[in-house]
């Protein structure tokens, strides 16, 4: 499986992600799911990918061709990010209906996509591309999306995550929330990419990858446990009737 | 959905349900799918259901018209846990193969249970019955099962529950994670019914029914979000390579 979380918020965007795939429990790899795209002080963007390794690696290796081969449309020719996220999908699209003319067949090769970035004199925006290559757009309201292995790391997100919220304290919910996951789930696994865009900079960021060894990652991690249990024994004791 | 979570500790059980059933997004109602059994001072017998309202329904029917009727083998007849574990497996494969001889299609009406309790003489079990009938016990270092909407509750048991712990405070760590799940997921739903058991007692928990204005539960969920919250903040600020 696969764990990938983006948030839109004020300041910027925030991309992670897992490395593991496995097709069988005898057989995982390590592969990158967070890609960049850019031009330096013109256009940035990331696209993170879950499901069929085979579908998303075709996606990304069509994009890429298209930018070697300066095929049109490409991800250095489109003006918005919704021309982005309209260029994956047809992408999508395309690899699939090479896979399976028949759409009910085409579901054995689904991937979902999460594209965000910005173009110079547009907006910032982040999509997310579903199986079928139509897509949704973050908003104020709900500022981030997942893919993959989702659940259980909503649960902090949904109560910690805000859209005015500063960049650097997203990374740390971010991080949390793949924490979760990686603690109650085997299928998604460390390393993690990670990518912090800050809005308007029109900077590639460089993005960092988080081993085990990772002494930020391991030390928030452990003190997190140390809240959770702190906390849980500060909760007041249940009510006598909870307990006949 | 459902979510269902049962644990068999060193002192005891604890078992907590919610009670939205829905088909479809206009068709909700409030079951319960906690049920006891028991004979105070000989037998305790607690049973969750999750899936297919009808087939839980009629394996819970079948159990109390057996014991109404007096034939055996019955929930009041079994001589350990196990027992009755078999019992309900049995009871569920005779629903289904009612339902449809092709064991391909049962799996539209297919169900999950948890059973637990314990029976004079006999040791505490806890045991989850698979939608085929079959099942496992709950030991030392698996103490917990869950059965519906899982992910969302599953980090906090995971980190947190200790075969070892409290009953009063093993309660807090499962109210949390209905409470992580309530927020995340809207199939999910109030209220819970809870039911603690305490070993060798013998005696028929009367249970709790804990609605949206309960004030133990509403108290908690509050402080939580403030011990999740107050925690993101102290944690460290992500190493500058985190954000370049």
């Amino acid at each position: 499986m696969t764990y990938c979380c983006a948030l839109r918020l004020q300041d910027g965007l925030v991309f992670i992600s897992d490395t593991r795939t496995n097709a069988g429990v005898d057989h995982i790899s390590v592969f990158r799911k967070l890609y960049t795209f850019g031009v330096e002080g013109e256009r940035f963007i990331a696209i993170q990918t879950s499901g069929n390794l085979a579908t998303t690696q075709a996606v990304i290796g069509h994009l890429k061709n298209h930018l070697e081969l300066s095929q049109e449309p490409n991800l250095y020719s489109v003006n918005t990010m919704f021309e982005a996220a309209e260029l994956v999908g047809h992408t999508l699209k395309k690899v699939l209906a090479d896979m399976a003319p028949d759409t009910q067949e085409q579901s054995n090769y689904y991937c979902s996509l999460l594209v965000g970035g910005q173009i110079k004199g547009a907006e910032m925006q982040l999509y997310n591309i579903y199986p079928q290559g139509n897509f949704i757009c973050a908003t104020k309201d709900t500022p981030y999306f997942q893919i993959g292995e989702s659940k259980y790391g909503k649960p902090i997100l949904d109560r910690a995550l805000r859209y005015d919220m500063p960049l650097d304290e997203a990374v740390k919910c971010s991080l949390i929330s793949f924490d979760s996951t990686l603690r109650s789930n085997v299928s998604v696994g460390l390393p993690l990419d990670a990518l912090v865009y800050t809005r308007d900079s029109l900077h590639i960021p460089v993005g960092k990858r988080i081993d085990e060894e990772d002494p930020y990652f391991s030390s928030i991690s452990k003190q997190w446990s140390d809240t959770l249990r702190k906390g849980l024994q500060e909760l007041a004791k249940p009510t006598d009737d909870y307990l006949v």
